[in-house]
């Protein structure tokens, strides 16, 4: 690490999740990329993946706009690229930066190159990459929310990241199609590179778990000589993981990817009804457990990326050297 | 005039005749400003004002992207500018640079103010203004292209830039609604203010004449102590000007604008079929004839940027000292 720059940081998740973890991370890495689910099947990003078959590019957006330059023209060119069209017509709910992205991707060919030119307009602090390069379709089993008088419950499949995010029901299992995309060149690079790898906060099923289920980005994940943080979700989310506590959120971490070895879990004090319990259950996983104040106080049930900044000052920061807190 | 810097240049047009005269008017203004037609009502910028009730982007796209900056960066955002979406579906057609400067006026409320931003992120060599603040209809007459047997021939309406511009016959008149629209204070200020203004190339009666029929620009016109630069279309335009001489361009904008008196007159070599005639109908007018070659040699009917360039370094570089050739 470099003392005066902050360490080499990757961030990898989706949707507002990421898009907070990379304007906290902001504040401290010294090279910041993001790596960036590209399963989303709905609204802009999905009308726009079907009706020009290209990566979802929604996700890619938010990450971007997080990472603007911090002066009135990245500023603006962040809440242009956010902006959304209404009156009812052909690009009603388009997010300008969504086709903005698509046009580059289409006129440059590659999706790196296309993104990279996003973040230079913006001035952007750090890099975004897909995960794969290929859309992906993610399927769940739901579990009932309701159980039958025997007490069983019935199982259904779940197709597609948007049904699944707002499922009235609990995720048992999720997977990806196709099954063993390409993974991107430039993310699996960037691990094996960085200093620490980021995962969450986020919908769990649909936003983090999604990079293991991409072999070679889940073996990367393994092998990288990169210290591990996971930064939990403040409560649960509505819908995918209603009833899943924070222990229960590493332990599917485990199941979907057993190598993978956690060096950090973050936590918020609001969020952890029994801390001695996830202590131990992030120990297992190799894991420091840090419980401290990274809420907003807004009542929004997101994270404050200034509070969340200084937890990762006062953690990644500090590089290999630990005991934490 | 600052020697150095070149003439402070206004350029009014539309379409493709305004991005070949600014492409060369580029080379030697000072300070070159596109002021541009409004009233498009065809292709992805008609679907725009229809959809979204906003002026129609697609003439200050292309005056935009003409004057991009000179270096990687400038020509990649005009390409991207200038991309049209395929794929058959929504987007179909769409010009990613309209939607980008429809997504700034709809974040930042000014017209002047979006395409300042997008002239930035050009590096535009220039700036480019609407003729008017409001989206501008146009309706023409138009006599029949066949005469019926006693000699006299239907005179028809047609309503529309797209249907005037395209139109079977020969537009006798054209007028705007609204009839006395606001225009654009800057473009009022910045024609006050120049030393050369320069109409032309493009579709005469829905391109050109159209800044005639703005009273306020039309005054402005009149009344600047600016130099007056007319450059002639090549040759005559499929539809609206099939019969039009070079001749006939000329005294059209005296009869729309009797007190304008205009200064030099530019015309192709191989599209001046009597030389004499032309230099008469100019001198009429007040104006010199520069007859020279300032066409590609592609068969196009585009002027050439380089040529056309050359050609006005000649004439408006030299400021307010004649005579020219």
């Amino acid at each position: 690490m470099d003392a005066l720059a902050g360490p080499k940081v990757v961030a990898l998740g989706g949707g507002h999740g990421l898009a907070a973890s990379l304007s906290a991370l902001r504040r401290i890495a010294g090279r910041l990329t993001a790596v960036v689910t590209v399963a989303d099947d709905g609204g802009s990003s999905g009308r726009l993946r079907r009706e020009l078959g290209v990566l979802p590019p929604g996700d890619l957006r938010m990450a971007l706009a997080a990472l603007c330059g911090d002066d009135e023209w990245g500023r603006t060119w962040a809440d242009v690229l956010q902006h959304r069209f209404s009156g009812g017509g052909e690009l009603h709910d388009h997010a300008a930066g969504n086709l903005l992205i698509v046009a580059l991707w289409d006129l440059l060919g590659g999706h790196v190159q296309g993104l990279e030119w996003v973040a230079r307009l913006l001035g952007a602090q750090g890099h975004v990459l897909p995960m794969a390069l290929v859309p992906m379709h993610i399927e769940a089993l739901v579990g009932s929310p309701h159980r039958s008088v025997d007490g069983t419950r019935e199982i259904r499949t779940v197709a597609g990241q948007h049904a699944v995010a707002t499922v009235e029901g609990d995720v048992v299992a999720v997977s990806l199609s196709p099954p063993d995309p390409p993974a991107c060149p430039e993310a699996l690079a960037a691990i094996a590179d960085a200093e620490w790898v980021v995962l969450g906060p986020g919908s769990w099923f649909s936003s983090v778990i999604p990079h293991l289920l991409v072999p070679e980005l889940r073996e990367a994940l393994v092998t990288t000589p990169a210290l591990r943080a996971v930064t939990l979700n403040l409560s649960p989310e509505g819908g995918e993981t209603t009833n899943f506590t924070p222990e229960m959120h590493l332990e599917v971490l485990g199941a979907y990817a057993p190598d993978l070895r956690i060096d950090l879990v973050v936590a918020d004090r609001g969020s952890v009804p029994d801390e001695p319990l996830l202590r131990r259950v992030a120990a297992e996983m190799g894991a420091e457990l840090v419980v401290t104040d990274v809420a907003c106080d807004d009542g929004s049930a997101r994270h404050d990326p200034q509070l969340l900044g200084w937890t990762f000052a006062r953690t990644l920061g500090r590089g290999r050297i630990g005991p934490w807190r």
